[in-house]
């Protein structure tokens, strides 16, 4: 058996693609991971295409001076917008992103009617409907951007009558005709997962895209021969380019256990 | 009589700081502006001081090539944070902020109690206490922050049960003991300002900051003989370091109409 011990680079426009990185350390405990969050620019969700693309090669570009083996481009709006762009500046490391993880497991689910929610750059790109229908364009597919939903995570209020009247707000529509399947395209969401599943029917299946992109990771590497020898726990790294006031706990948020080893960085050359 | 038909250049971090130019442009119909919205990076309000200095820097920096004689910092965010290094930086241009003009409206109204409002960094920085402590230490002063407030306005939320849910959830601790004057320190508040109102008694005078600081300048114009010539009626130029979807909608909110003459432009180096 041969191991790669190479660390695993992810990334994202912020802090809430910790919650896949939380999700791996539980799948993959002896990988090694390099976190990279760009939060000096964070958000990406509202920014145009054009400047999603230049900063999601810079975040690869970082990850990859630091000899990682899989890129895991825990970002959607990156994972929708700007994969395909990486892959062909980075061809010698594979890329995979929250996207085909999210894609992947919700046609293995087999739905009929899916939503799909995310920030605006991300359903504005309309990558998840085109990646489903690649496979299956029978699948009925509704898209809502709901941009509260991430600010009202970060202020702690996933679970207050503020979060409740916004999931109305942006998912009434889905009352009408209730979807089997809603789609978490936003690594923010997982905190909101219990309120989406009270607001709609308890039969609705909740993907998360970000355990998704985690599992996703974890069989790449199986099928690739490119895990970590089991003989060691896999250690972590974080970095950040800004470290603003709330920094602690917003990782604690994501994470589930406060941030070590991080260390803020400046990523970018133009 | 002199007149100087040099643009005046204002700035902020995304679109706010239209409230600032829409009042300009009542108050001074005969000066050229040149507005500057550095929208590739909004929000400031989130982010490091560092960081603040540093875009801070790099937006009065393209204004001054434009041959501006007046930089106006629309953002309460670099204003609160970063006019001082501005200012050592650009010895040559005046510039005025809307924290400094929101405190001498402040001030000059007389007020006991007064409760500021802003983004997490114009509160952590405490910089609208000092000012207004530097002149009256007397008055009493609450600082609260409210990050929610600028996503909701950009939502078209401003007149909504989610707002008044959040402007409860922020603003009740001054239901005990209501101060004589809320400080609106953020551009995006005066959409708002209805429901601080209507949420507060009516007796609560209510300074907005970006319609302040439209005065300030007509003011420092006419003292410093820097007034246009009223011969002919005030051009506009808008440069945005990115333009998104939602970028049109948005301009004309906070502008009051269409937005014409805009360009995108990149201004940083790193």
């Amino acid at each position: 058996m041969k191991y790669d011990n190479r660390p695993i680079g992810v990334f994202d426009s912020g802090l809430g693609g910790l919650t896949v990185v939380a999700t791996m350390k539980k799948l993959l405990p002896h990988e090694n991971i390099i976190y990279l969050g760009d939060t000096a620019r964070v958000p990406y969700g509202d920014k145009s295409p054009a400047n999603i693309i230049r900063f999601g090669i810079e975040d690869t570009a970082f990850l990859v001076t630091k000899g990682v083996k899989l890129i895991v481009v825990a970002c959607n709006t990156v994972s929708a917008i700007a994969i395909a762009e990486i892959r062909t500046k980075f061809p010698n490391v594979p890329v995979i992103g929250v996207l085909e993880a999210g894609v992947a497991a919700c046609l293995k689910a087999k739905p009929k009617y899916v939503a799909v929610i995310g920030t605006r750059a991300t359903v504005s790109s309309d990558a998840y409907r085109r990646e489903i229908h690649a496979v299956n364009p029978e699948i009925n597919i509704k898209t809502i951007a709901c941009p509260l939903f991430v600010p009202i995570v970060e202020e702690g209020l996933a679970d207050n009558e503020i979060s409740r009247l916004t999931i109305e707000f942006y998912l009434k529509p889905l009352k009408k005709k209730t979807p089997d399947m809603l789609l978490l395209a936003c690594t923010h969401y997982p905190l909101l997962k219990k309120s989406f599943q009270s607001y709609l029917s308890k039969k609705v299946k909740i993907v998360d895209s970000a355990e998704a992109c985690a599992k996703f990771a974890e069989e790449y590497l199986r099928e690739n021969s490119l895990s970590a020898s089991k003989s060691a726990a896999g250690t972590e790294r974080f970095y950040v380019t800004d470290m603003p006031d709330s920094f602690f706990k917003q990782a604690r948020k994501f994470l589930g256990r406060d941030l070590e080893h991080f260390q803020k960085v400046s990523i970018s050359e133009n």
